[in-house]
């Protein structure tokens, strides 16, 4: 049993994710395929990184990961193929694997150079079907991970803002939004154990909310902010949205006392 | 072979659904996945539960049906399985499986307390990834319902508005907007024969017009009312909006003679 | 092993393209069911066409394609099965299939008149369900096309609009807008090897851009042509929309030199 997930900025709209189920089902044709979501902005390398970051621990180990939101697509950019947490990851070497890259110890990644392993004809448009996929489908396959190409050492990263703590106040910002409206932040559980007392209270620029549990707690239509279900710090309406209601984008400052 | 679907409020955009497929297929590898749609409007307990009502039919005996539709997440409301036709349901207490319970004679119900079944640990705002999959999953694996927990003998019920007939006049209401802007009402082929003469007339609010079998027997633009694929009575206008030409929502009233 | 697929213009709102999968498993419950897009504008036989020949290519053979883009349902159209490159297509007799049919050599079609492979009851209005998945999912499972129904040899067929070429120009138009605004073109690679000399010039009526090779080669927001991952001219505009910069609609006149 192998599992094939697929992450990308395609839409839904198209034959894209399509034909790369057909060139994975050609190669594999006892996968499970699994969308992630195709509904990335255009392009968001940063957007992907987090939500695979966020999704990876809920799949069995040996799931392998096809990530294509790839603009620099038909450019000198490496294509790379990785193993963390006995998981494996294939797709463009622009930074959208940098999290798993910095969060794991046994990660190991190679270039992908091994061309027999690829859809033919490779078009410079659409690396995701003559690329990417059949990589992947080959790893899920039983092909090895040193059989894709080189050891690379020198992987494209993205940096990711820090968190700022003293031991009265966290700091940190918003990094996403998710289709409820929810601000995601990049302070996490293992922070607030820094604080000499619990935390009560979060600050953004226009508003100052409780630290809550769930969103049912608070009255509908009011905010409150609690640590979410992959362990983030959190900004949440209930039944609305915190991020129209509070102008809230990635890169926002937030403030836990 | 299994199926499980996914029936949820969570849209596309993020890595909810693709989270609770992942769990899913580390519980029951061989499991077939199936999603319903996960577009409901946020919250929308109704919907869900039309929507649930309209397609179980369609899918083989044994097929798991999780629903999350779930906004008191994290409060007092209780988790429910239950086996109706030789199909389970696993969701929240809150009405969402109202309409299965009501018409199915060999419903059985238990609350979900056997937390042996849960992913841990258990988050406070995603019981879909942490109870109500992996509980399916373990159902559509073998387990049994009685594993789950306790009978539950009081779920919380959604009551349908009634349809009201004479020998010549049914009075009913929209019960869903599908996306073709069809208007779908609670009103039945068996109501119909329940009048002394075949009906061929049908009232709203704002317009009158003919019973018919198929959108493409009236010119491209103009409005019909027929007996759809699942055996409702429905508003439709040819190539158009039917609800949004007349304004219909949930609750309009319509009349059959 | 076998693949079912879906296309269809049913959106993912509602509980249609479920209510399918459900049918195809209860006949085949081992088939493996892989999306298409339920995208195409209501209605849209041409783009529903154009999409299936873009993407039957990557599947592997034995593949069935279950096409319902169909607003002719329930009046006198017939249904079709046919057997292409050794891929099999099931859906209405509308020109859906017309590309396949003109280019593939060995092309066996079917009227589907053998009752015993619905669903029953048969519905007016959904033979997605009742009649083409089944059908579908039969010949997925070993049924032979011969069963379905007598040799159709008048299927409807959709015509395309033609490309005319000089030995110094080539004169096409657009068929296709895809979700990021990249225009589709019917001229192709092998019209560019009528040229006496290789083109560098692609006219619209409102631009004159440079004929490329892939999307990051220009600066981001400038215009550019190539031959895309399906071998057909497009016109782009990196990480923006050409659709939108340049009014592009199918039927837009395209000029190569």
């Amino acid at each position: 049993m192998s599992i094939i997930t697929f992450l990308t900025d395609f839409g839904t709209h198209d034959w894209f994710v399509a034909s790369m189920k057909g060139v994975a089902l050609g190669i594999n044709p006892a996968a499970a395929l699994v969308d992630i979501t195709h509904d990335i902005d255009q392009g968001d390398i940063t957007s992907a990184a987090f939500v695979l970051d966020m999704c990876r621990w809920t799949f069995p180990k040996s799931t392998v990961f096809v990530v294509v939101v790839d603009p620099g697509v038909g450019s000198e950019r490496r294509a790379i193929a990785l193993r963390a947490g006995g998981r494996s990851f294939v797709g463009p070497d622009n930074g959208v694997f940098s999290f798993i890259m910095a969060d794991t110890e046994d990660c190991e990644i190679h270039q992908i150079t091994n061309d027999d392993l690829f859809r033919k004809p490779v078009s410079a448009t659409f690396h995701g079907r003559d690329i990417f996929t059949p990589v992947g489908a080959h790893l899920s396959h039983g092909v090895s991970l040193d059989a894709v190409g080189p050891l690379c050492t020198d992987p494209v990263v993205i940096e990711r803002p820090t968190v700022v703590n003293t031991d009265t106040v966290i700091r940190g910002q918003v990094v996403y939004i998710d289709r409820f409206g929810n601000a995601l932040t990049n302070i996490d559980r293992t922070v607030f154990n820094r604080l000499s007392s619990p935390p009560t209270i979060v600050e953004i620029a226009t508003a100052t909310m409780s630290l809550g549990t769930h969103y049912a707690q608070c009255p509908r239509g009011e905010a409150l902010a609690l640590l979410n279900s992959v362990g983030r710090l959190e900004i949440a309406v209930n039944g609305g949205s915190a991020a129209q209601r509070f102008g809230l984008h990635p890169g926002a400052e937030v403030i836990v006392k």
